[in-house]
């Protein structure tokens, strides 16, 4: 993102005056449309409101943008040869479509990570930069003879890849199967964008828990899902409840992220497993697996999937490398049986035409190559070792006004305040200070709750992290 | 895809029945489903049918699999402990959803390739693996020094990639942009995708060119658009058809690709595109301007884009590496109003949650390398060569039996057959006999089309595929 430059001799205002010249010219804000507010300007480019202030009044000088009062700082609708009566109405075709935008809550969260990169990240689910195998990768990729074909790749994605993911499943997760029943994906997220697009239809009822990932995902809205709650307690859901859903709502399937579950951290219990998979077989009801922690397991024993157990045929188990590598590779997949990965993989063809086969070399070969293990182990201990530096924390900060059940896996810990607090105060006086974690409300939970994604951060900015949160939390309960 | 060993000593049919038997019992097919054909089988697995017969019977023994007739080879309905009363009903599942699958003659192409890779490929709109700068990528990859951070990307897509594309556009197309109006995409598939997703809802009618690339994407019947036909002759399209379009259905966004058309090749004339431009202004009309091919132009003189001549903001801009480099890159990009780009990645994040990094980091130091240049002044020299290497073959064999116009660039040739043959036949007849190419139908055009892409089979194959699909023309025509 520009910034302006300090060293320069050109005054900062008429740097930022230039460059939104610059941007206005070159149509990226049309004629009649609205700029972003001088407080807004100013954070994002670490200046004074001030010096907006008179960048805006130079851009007015010369008859670029129009202020007015309560309504913004437009472009001008009669500069640049164009008038607003000529641009396609482009903000009524962005509020159109049928795909709902990101909760606000996400939004807000994502953009206070752009504007301050500065700020401690306990809100996005995923790994901190020295926990990803960048080294391992790095080596891989330098070792490579880029030979074979740059062309468009095989629709259910690389067979190396599959190849090396057959060996994977049975290895780390009792599943066995055939390359012929992977779909790779770039990730879960595509994966339970497919199947909700492809193998369910608007009115569909749905069961998901509460709290839940899925909550978050507008995706569900969006193609006109309805979803149905299975609440999640220290055991995981309660299997007898899906049998009542699908009495009273028909509902068509059931996404279940078993464990180290995301945000709760519970994995689910024997028993209910195989009540799980008993109801499932009895009422016919596939089940999609989200599995995507339980190689982070910190004893270095993972729970089984429910998948390794599926006698009948009934789960579609989806895993991803983005908890346990690289979120960046963006590299997941699904098992199921070979007419949905069929479906699936010509729906995705529409869609984005396949995957690079760049990050699918290297995965496969990370795979199949000495540097995982060690990077399984390395990962471990380092979360063990932040986890425990996270609850410290809060333990010394905010003793008796949380409650929390420590987990054995994953990149979460799932906080309960005993205390009535907004989200969305709790959120903006904790960005102010310089931290960011996501509202439990995101998950569909109650108000109360807080999800501290512990893997992300810096290890030497955790407990600073916790206590400026402590900070913003006792400001709040005053 | 396994095949079986003709070198093991373990007969072929029994190698079969035991791959077949793991299948089954991995869950791939569920017992009630249909396996396929006996011939399907054979040809796939490159044995004979009788083999494939005798795998059967010996899975038919075991109490595996149940033949009826005329209803096809079974898995057995009780066998491996569970019957078809408790497995999900996965076909009524894969038949649902709201997105279409793909094109009958895009997916029996598909598969005539997976199934004989030997195929002579006129079909795949893509580069050969000679013409794609793999060496040059395998060059940038081993310099690598990956330190960057692995995870999840900027939703809008890398910025260094981004800075890199500004370069680009100003220097090969004439466009000025900034790197906040870019959305990196995986391609001009996904491009497509997220405009009519999120741009266009459900009863919209929009414009696009007949015949086009855009009638072969179920994507647009999916999401419930309504399409109207621009008619391209060896102009390009009649711009005052938008306006009548306009009055007639209301059409909300018009679809072109001005240059190097595909299939057809043409280049839409300066007065068109001056006519064009005024319209889109007079109307409000939003133009999605693709431009995948314009730096293949033989002669090295690539047309202008209509974005460079956009002053009012008419136009979203689509370009892609897929036609000039690789398309296994799987890397795209689209230049919009900042308030559009905001939207689409927005939502794309809930698709897939953006791009993997590395391919977006090959991409932007590749556009920035001295290798970039030598890259496309080879391709558009072998381009030519294959273009006329094609008419050679065609005006050799078939001289008065088919129309086209040469085209300046791309990859495609278009031709009229002048005589009536069923599509589905003439397409048989050519896999039969060992090449394959795509029918006209696809594009929405009338009977009788058939388009090329010279630059998708090897140089030394394009004469005997050329005179196998005369020969297969000539058969049908007796």
């Amino acid at each position: 993102m520009w910034k302006p430059d300090r060293g320069s001799k050109k005054a900062l205002y008429q740097q930022i005056a230039d460059h939104l010249e610059q941007r206005i010219s070159y149509g990226e804000f049309p004629p009649g449309s609205l700029l972003p507010s001088e407080r807004k300007l100013a954070d994002r480019l670490g200046v004074n409101r001030s010096t907006v202030i008179m960048a805006f009044a130079e851009l007015r000088s010369m008859g670029i943008i129009d202020s007015r009062t309560g309504s913004g700082t437009r472009v001008s609708a009669t500069k640049w040869g164009a008038t607003p009566r000529h641009t396609p109405n482009w903000s009524r075709y962005a509020e159109g479509g049928n795909f709902l935008p990101n909760l606000p809550f996400m939004r807000r969260i994502r953009e206070a990570l752009i504007q301050q990169p500065s700020l401690i990240d306990f809100a996005s689910g995923e790994l901190a930069a020295d926990l990803a195998p960048s080294e391992e990768i790095a080596k891989l990729m330098s070792g490579f003879q880029y030979t074979s074909y740059l062309g468009y790749d095989n629709p259910q994605g690389s067979i190396p890849l599959r190849q090396a993911l057959v060996d994977y499943l049975e290895k780390y997760r009792e599943i066995r199967t055939t390359e012929s029943s992977i779909l790779i994906t770039s990730g879960s997220q595509q994966s339970l964008y497919l199947i909700t697009q492809c193998l369910l239809s608007p009115g569909d009822a749905v069961a998901i828990e509460d709290p839940s990932y899925c909550y978050s995902l507008p995706m569900f809205q969006s193609a006109g899902i309805r979803l149905f709650r299975l609440p999640v307690d220290s055991q995981g859901i309660q299997p007898e409840e899906i049998r009542s859903l699908f009495k009273k709502h028909r509902i068509k399937m059931v996404f279940l992220n078993p464990n180290f579950q995301n945000p709760t951290g519970t994995v689910l219990s024997d028993a209910s497993r195989r009540q799980l998979l008993d109801i499932a077989s009895e009422l016919r009801l596939p089940i999609v697996e989200d599995d995507p922690f339980s190689l982070t397991a910190y004893d270095g024993n993972p729970p089984s999937p429910l998948k390794a157990s599926d006698k009948v045929g009934s789960i579609i188990y989806i895993g991803s490398f983005s908890k346990i590598a690289a979120s960046g590779l963006r590299i997941g997949w699904m098992v199921a049986p070979h007419s949905i990965v069929k479906r699936l993989a010509d729906a995705r063809q529409q869609m984005d035409f396949g995957l690079s086969v760049i990050p699918q070399q290297v995965a496969g070969q990370f795979l199949q190559s000495s540097l995982f293990e060690p990077h399984l182990d390395r990962l471990r201990m380092e979360l063990r070792f932040r986890r425990d530096l996270t609850i410290e924390a809060l333990n010394k900060e905010l003793p008796d006004a949380l409650a929390y059940t420590i987990p054995d896996g994953g990149l979460h810990l799932w906080c309960r305040l005993n205390s009535a607090i907004q989200d969305g105060r709790l959120l903006e006086e904790t960005i102010k200070r310089g931290t960011v974690f996501v509202p439990g409300s995101v998950y569909g939970s109650d108000p109360g709750f807080v999800r501290f994604t512990f893997s992300r951060p810096k290890t030497e900015d955790i407990e600073r992290g916790i206590s400026l949160f402590c900070e913003a939390f006792r400001q709040l309960n005053n």
